[in-house]
């Protein structure tokens, strides 16, 4: 057994991302019954900040109790029914669990792959929604597996025309990227705690239209999860306060202190500070000697991969970061393991500071490990 | 918005329960990656601090990423397929919401009702079970809706004499009740952080034996939540250390901390104090003229329903209780709405100077209601 506390990490992978001391002290309150009429005011706070946070007026906006990948489940599951035909953009790794999770749940599912790295071929994916009866069309707003923005207005166009609603994966770009719920139309959307807005894991903000409400109360089969059923949560969290799971309650103080501080900012503002330090990095980067993955106009400024320089191993080099300046990077995975790093500025965690701090630690972390600047990738 | 700190609240309802100041510090500890080498060994301390409290060797023994009934849903999802037959000892709240779960899963569920505020009869049980191709026996071991205390073993005996599982909801009896995982045979049991273990609600600590295992393994349909899928948890918790979701970092430091209390403690003196502080209420209620709702031999030491007085308006004691002294316990539900409080002494809560000021309390609320001394309920 080990006493000894936690090291503190400078957080710049794909999330959690670093904490504000703030919103740790939220965590650490006194915990209250999730029935307690002063909870219930949390909540209620904790709805609205998340309500401006989505820029929607949509009345079922709440924290789902999981975290992303259980707002992810939440969402596919409440919209898919066994025989539903969803579109999945599959572009990176979470494209692709959105299919799977569509699979499990009886979906019958239409892929559209893009190469790791690329946004979707608009084209191919109005070609797999058009004429197909499909309902749903879901895609990721960045792709944490490979750092691309997918641009939603074109996506909305696409499912719209068509008479699907579309589902967005929006973990790693809510409260750092530019993102309207209502004025795109999106129908269906979910985040996760630990990237932009800088809370801890463990809650999923979701939101849904009335479309979407409408859709499920109106399906033939039931939920598969009780848990996440969103009819049965839309009732703890709506006027009716009716008895569902205990929520929890430390994660709810986290999420609304974080959202505090996203509005205290200003939503605008923090999206131009996310833009203004990727590019911070991304020049950092290349005077280096370095290559981003991804090409320029394709970047999230949330997450960069980039590429790892020929003769470099790359494990060896984050274990270094870790170990020599306690900051934490990751790698890539499925067909980029090895080939890039990730790195995320997020919330907190993108500042010019934080850009300088990085880029020299990467230096002499790649330095150490034989590489020479100028040597540029392939 | 409403900058205020939360009240101070003594916790005496269902759960959650008490937050020991040790415990809120822990969840305020910097926040480390999922992957992290020093987060690594939280979780392999956690599980080895698990397994004592569950009183079992089994390598499975995870805190599922979710509240209590996500646990509920984990332990349902992998163990049944579409077409298992379970059977479900359906006493109250709790046993119900295992039955729903089975059914939107697609099992084939069977029922075996008891009366609120009585165990089950163990003859029904052995029929429901006895060649009918059960593969399940599914019971709660404390019914958090009643407080009746269900004695495992003779389940375990009817399970396995019949070739099913015990799936068990453990959630108000671990750390409060003796619970002896694999001395008794369970084979799957989950239970929850916010109970008689004092951590905030958000984990659902589950374990599951190798017979279990191998069950999952040799589905022949996947399980339908991916979120909740063991196989794919147990290869994160395990030693392959595969990404599976993001991990509710402070959650885990919380559940740690907790658990650590638990063992200075030692956990039959724990279930001891938990026996003695109920008898202390118990007899406390009795002096009163106050009548615990569930016969004396069938009464958890964890939670106790209190018939509510004739005449005596249940909402408006509680809501003085909250208001006079901050104090929450909780009213009951379903066929027992209007009938009964349901009172927790659970972990940090179970203890005799709680148990004066909370009769102390009761008493004044009462009377405050119009309630005198020495009218016994009926």
């Amino acid at each position: 057994m080990n006493p000894a506390p936690v090291p503190e990490r400078l957080l710049l992978g794909p999330g959690p991302s670093p904490v504000p001391q703030r919103v740790l002290q939220a965590m650490a309150s006194p915990v209250l019954g999730h029935l307690d009429p002063a909870f219930l005011a949390v909540m209620d706070e904790t709805m609205t900040l998340l309500r401006q946070a989505f820029l929607t007026v949509n009345n079922l906006t709440i924290p789902v109790s999981g975290t992303g990948s259980g707002g992810m489940e939440a969402a596919v599951m409440n919209l898919v029914e066994p025989g539903t035909r969803i579109v999945v953009v599959t572009a990176g790794y979470f494209g692709e669990r959105i299919a799977e999770m569509a699979r499990r749940a009886g979906a019958e599912v239409v892929t559209v792959p893009a190469p790791w790295g690329h946004p979707a071929d608009l084209k191919a994916v109005e070609d797999a929604v058009r004429g197909t009866g499909a309902r749903v069309l879901a895609a990721v707003h960045v792709e944490t597996s490979t750092g691309v923005l997918q641009p939603l207005p074109p996506l909305v166009e696409i499912a719209h025309r068509h008479g699907a609603f579309l589902l967005v994966d929006a973990v790693t770009s809510l409260g750092g990227v530019e993102l309207r719920v209502d004025d795109w139309g999106v129908d269906l959307l979910y985040s996760a705690t630990q990237k932009c807005l800088n809370a801890p894991p463990g809650l999923a903000p979701l939101t849904a239209n009335d479309r979407v409400r409408e859709a499920i109360a109106g399906r033939t089969t039931r939920v598969l999860s009780w848990y996440f059923d969103l009819s049965l949560l839309s009732t703890y969290w709506g006027a009716e306060r009716v008895y569902h799971h205990t929520a929890p309650i430390s994660s709810v103080y986290a999420l609304r202190e974080a959202l505090r501080i996203v509005h205290e900012e200003g939503l605008e503002a923090r999206w131009a500070r996310h833009r203004a330090t990727a590019a911070m990095l991304w020049d950092g980067l290349e005077e280096m000697g370095l290559t981003p993955f991804v090409a320029q106009e394709h970047r999230a400024p949330t997450l960069t991969t980039i590429t790892v320089p020929e003769g470099v191993d790359d494990g060896a080099v984050r274990r270094r970061l870790l170990q020599d300046y306690s900051i934490e990077i990751a790698g890539g995975f499925g067909p980029l393991k090895g080939r890039v790093f990730r790195v995320g500025l997020m919330g907190a965690g993108s500042t010019s500071r934080i850009v300088l701090t990085f880029l020299g630690a990467l230096r002499e972390s790649l330095r150490a490990e034989g590489w020479r600047p100028g040597r540029r990738a392939a």
